[in-house]
């Protein structure tokens, strides 16, 4: 499997790359670990058990992601807990920031927060070594079909009151106003992350104009998020 | 597979064993939804991520069981919500009454509480046709390893501070008498899965004896986790 390779053969001779690599997959598995957290957290103000068995199914699907990501962090030499540590301040305080006041708001975060972060990390997974790449996007290829019941649910509650819809729609404001400003923190934090992006020594890289288009991408995918849970965005 | 046999060729004509079996099925089932809430959070007790982690992947695991319990439910021709449903205030009581304290709690609680349902499972599926057997031990049959994590803190802990050994001791007697508490009312209320144990037409059951040497193997192998933990029962 590509993933086994030796390191050497993928770094070169880039030891920033192999940091950046090391800080990506730790920043990964540490957003699932914190995502099951709070997915169990809110799959308690369920109203029913078969809600709350759906979002749990959604929590555990997240963990299971985890084990292949540190395994690889090994691989690389590093400890996977020292390298999700730089990121737990940034991602704690965005669940803090953003704790659902109740179900839906619990539902419309696991739905558009996870997507979001799955967008970004298949932005980032371009500028990455092949084996590298396939192992953020087979991480982030499915969610177990988990959320289709989210879009059910939500499009149903909106349906039948739409002044929860406007409600909703600035929750999904809040969430990705809060996500951009943990990114933020999380880009200035660690510049070899940021240099992934940016480019390093035999490696291409996004200048400001590309980052702007890619920021935009976020931006209209999100949208189209909302949209399918019937919100604005 | 044995399991997809049709209901008719398992029942024949006892429709109490039927039930007996929905019951069984709807109780080990809720279990598991309701061991993953307690573990996930007690997991956030845990005082670094590697122990948080491990209880994490140990609620998970709980979950992945839930589902082969109830496709057999449904092939039954009965609704595993509903199946659930009746054994939700003992399940629930249970957890409540013995949520932990601590960090060494919960880890003790998982593993003694889990191990014990196990072994009842275990015990109960010695009465049932082979396919809904085979179903129910293969359901118990694993924790993905994740309880040797539990094993070493435990015993860690108490090589270093020998006092938390007997409290530790106390809230094994404790989880075990509040199991036997919620089991004798699930006994009393659901007299399909009382006389899965005591027999009925063409099957054979237990009779006071034979239940009374069940207790007693139930007792001994939940002291031989304790003494496993490093703690007297």
């Amino acid at each position: 499997m590509a993933a086994s390779a030796a390191p050497e053969a993928i770094f070169g001779d880039d030891p920033g790359y192999r940091a950046a690599v090391v800080d990506l997959l730790g920043v990964i598995s540490y957003g699932e670990i914190s995502a099951f957290e709070r997915l169990a957290e809110d799959a308690k103000m369920a109203p029913d058990v078969e809600d709350k068995l759906a979002l749990a199914q959604m929590a555990a699907h997240e963990l299971t992601k985890v084990a292949p990501l540190h395994d690889r962090v090994r691989e690389l030499g590093a400890d996977p807990f020292e390298a999700m540590a730089p990121f737990r301040v940034a991602l704690d305080a965005f669940h803090r920031h953003t704790a659902p006041a109740d179900w839906l708001e619990g539902m419309v975060k696991a739905y558009v927060g996870d997507g979001l972060a799955n967008d970004f990390y298949r932005e980032i997974a371009a500028f990455l070594d092949p084996a590298t790449r396939d192992l953020v996007v087979v991480s982030m290829d499915e969610d177990g079909g988990h959320s289709a019941f989210v879009v059910d649910r939500v499009r149903a509650v909106i349906a039948a009151d739409h002044r929860v819809g406007g409600r909703l729609a600035l929750w999904g404001r809040r969430l990705m106003g809060e996500a951009l400003t943990q990114a933020q923190r999380v880009a200035v934090d660690r510049d070899s992350l940021t240099a992934l992006l940016t480019g390093g020594v035999d490696r291409p890289g996004l200048d400001l104009a590309a980052l702007g288009r890619m920021f935009t991408r976020l931006t209209e995918r999100h949208a189209e998020r909302m949209a399918e849970l019937g919100l604005d965005s």
